[in-house]
């Protein structure tokens, strides 16, 4: 992975950045993700290694962080590999959803995996409620919770198979834990050249490699000026990348929207996730006349499969557009991607970067998952907020649990 | 369809409202999508009727206004309706999805329609053209553009079926026309209810029913506070509006995005997609704890199908979720949409609105549309902009266009 920055730090930061580097490796020894990279991985292939071989569906119950990653590793993967599984997931309480999502699997080649931090959240219990009312049979279960929960004592009192999520590994920061490994090692998913793409962006952070000045200059860039550039547009020029941009999305405003330490101020960065170069045409025009209050980070495909040329035929008039002839639909997509960093440095005042992986495969979404996991760190601890909690979301769970009960009267 | 304000304009706004309104209706006389509702569709009707019923799948080849509002609509309705034919769009210029979606498709059983209004879409004839070197047969496309267009011309020379869009009616404005409408009836949707829907709207506004005022209301609240509440969130309770708010935010976005009239200075609105309750797992804190930057309007189905009950078991360790038990899920993800509404409302700086639709049907959906398109040109004309252009996305296009021209010489 390369990535290069289109602005400039002006200031002499050597003092904030050795700051800020000291902080985030004194994080390191208790928050738990930095550190997934390097775990114990034999269980997990283990259970995938001898899973039942009749099984051809992972259903997993779970919503935001137990659900985001894996979702976004699974389909950018997808067009690439033959998987052994399909991946599906229970995210909603929608009723046409759930009768849906019903109508896809066949009960007998599906297994199920409820995956929640807390073991309280109503979405996933609701709907596993539901399914588990039909069938009880124990080993078409998986659970991956916190040790200690009241799923954990579930999942023990009914003898199903059983997975621990960290305790210090948030919930939108575990896709690299057990909460992301399990389902998509059970579809075949190369879990360890996942790992080995994650670690190498570690090592290269934590160990003077390249990309530990970029992260420090980018982090304090987008901390310095959080006031005028409030969002930070993530425009990823594969299609593959779709539910990549909406873990970003969890990961970037669930971390960064807070309340600042020791006060009453509410500080956020706003993340948006566009995917190029379908979105040219629909948010491009904001971004480039609107209102100047957004960066726009590329993700660009530097290898693209498969080789697919747009065939050398002249159209009646069409003629004009001849000039695409002969050109691989791969070489076309960066060519666009590069035309809109062109027009955006022109304007001079849209902080620019780009993002390069080589290729579609399990090591390269492993560094990008791990390159913004620690940009989101970096800027949280800038910020002077609590990069891991989420407060803000315990009211309207507390409200719908009042209405709840009054029904129940 | 109902809309509950619960922000207020406090001053007296008599005069301004009517000069909008005068200047809207002063509009509606040479900006076309106005009067979409009272067009005759009978030829669409007629051509849907008598299709070829050996088609199984309808592709379209369309990008940005000429996809996002079909998408939208037959996305919505697809779990509730018995679709004569599938609806697939080719949108990209990935060379992974692209073949991924031939792989889909059953040639013989697929009709492709092209829509790009200029006809000079980079994305949409390149596509077309690696599908019509193999299939080269005129009854297997249906074109729809501007009349004199040069994709015009095309379809005139090979002989196939041809509808125009007006003129006067912007590609992201143009769903309801036959950019929307024919490839929606040739899936068996009902465009005559869509249009019923619609047409209640723009009677209610232009005829002083009840949304006039609430729109009025609505559109100068925006616009007086751009500056403050300069992001506008969309968070609809219903996992078939996904695609719905994909279409919202070009529309508000690619409208609301611009240099002023007569000046220098960049204004824009920006639109955010979320869908409940899944989104209250990932950006609901960065809305309630950060930046107060954000007004959020509420989407919420009255009536949800099918009836689906939470089981009335009891699990061991998880009997404190048993306050869910006999709740029906259309109850549950309502009661989810009004438990954040509350909470927001507590928070008080938070400009809230809700939005209710009576069900999942074609008449809802012609509502949902024409009021957005009518709230984004009340927006538009009170922050001086031109809401109907889009210049700023011809920049990438030209150097591009020098990129490729390079690559020939």
């Amino acid at each position: 992975m390369k990535n290069r920055l289109y602005f400039n730090n002006l200031d002499n930061l050597e003092n904030i950045k050795e700051e800020l580097f000291n902080s985030i490796k004194e994080e390191k020894k208790y928050i738990g993700y930095y550190n997934l990279p390097k775990q114990d991985i034999s269980s997990i292939l283990e259970y995938a290694d001898s899973f039942d071989r009749k099984i051809k569906n992972i259903v997993v119950f779970g919503i935001g962080g137990s659900s985001l990653g894996a979702k976004a590793i699974y389909s950018f993967l997808k067009p690439i590999k033959d998987m052994k599984r399909r991946l599906l997931f229970f995210e909603s309480t929608d009723p046409l959803n759930i009768s849906e999502l019903i109508k896809e699997i066949d009960m007998d080649k599906t297994h199920f995996i409820v995956i929640s931090k807390s073991g309280r959240t109503v979405e996933t219990i609701s709907v596993f409620k539901y399914i588990y009312a039909k069938n009880q049979k124990s080993d078409s279960y998986t659970i991956i919770t916190d040790k200690g929960s009241n799923l954990d004592r579930f999942a023990k009192s009914i003898g199903s198979k059983l997975f621990y999520i960290p305790s210090t590994v948030g919930g939108r920061f575990s896709v690299l834990s057990a909460v992301g490994l399990v389902p998509l090692a059970l579809c075949g998913i190369d879990i360890k050249a996942l790992l080995k793409g994650a670690k190498k962006i570690k090592k290269s952070f934590f160990e003077d490699g390249e990309i530990k000045s970029i992260l420090l200059n980018k982090a304090i860039f987008y901390a310095k000026n959080h006031e005028q550039y409030s969002i930070n547009t993530l425009f990823a020029y594969s299609e593959g990348l779709k539910y990549f941009t909406e873990w970003y999305v969890q990961l970037w405003g669930e971390s960064l929207g807070k309340i600042q330490k020791n006060s009453i101020l509410n500080i956020g960065l706003t993340p948006i996730g566009l995917i190029g170069s379908k979105d040219q045409h629909s948010f491009l025009q904001l971004i480039m006349e609107g209102k100047r209050d957004k960066s726009v980070t590329f993700i660009k495909i530097k290898e693209h499969k498969p080789t697919l040329k747009i065939p050398d035929i002249t159209l009646p008039h069409l003629e004009a557009l001849d000039i695409l002839n002969g050109i691989e639909f791969g070489d076309l997509i960066n060519m666009q991607c590069d035309s809109i960093i062109e027009a955006l440095l022109n304007e001079k005042e849209i902080p620019t970067d780009e993002v390069i992986i080589p290729r579609v495969d399990e090591k390269s979404i492993g560094e990008l998952i791990y390159y913004y996991e620690l940009l989101t760190s970096l800027v949280g601890h800038l910020l002077n907020i609590d990069t891991y909690n989420q407060n803000g979301v315990e009211a309207g769970k507390i409200i719908l649990k009042e209405k709840l009960a009054k029904l129940k009267r």
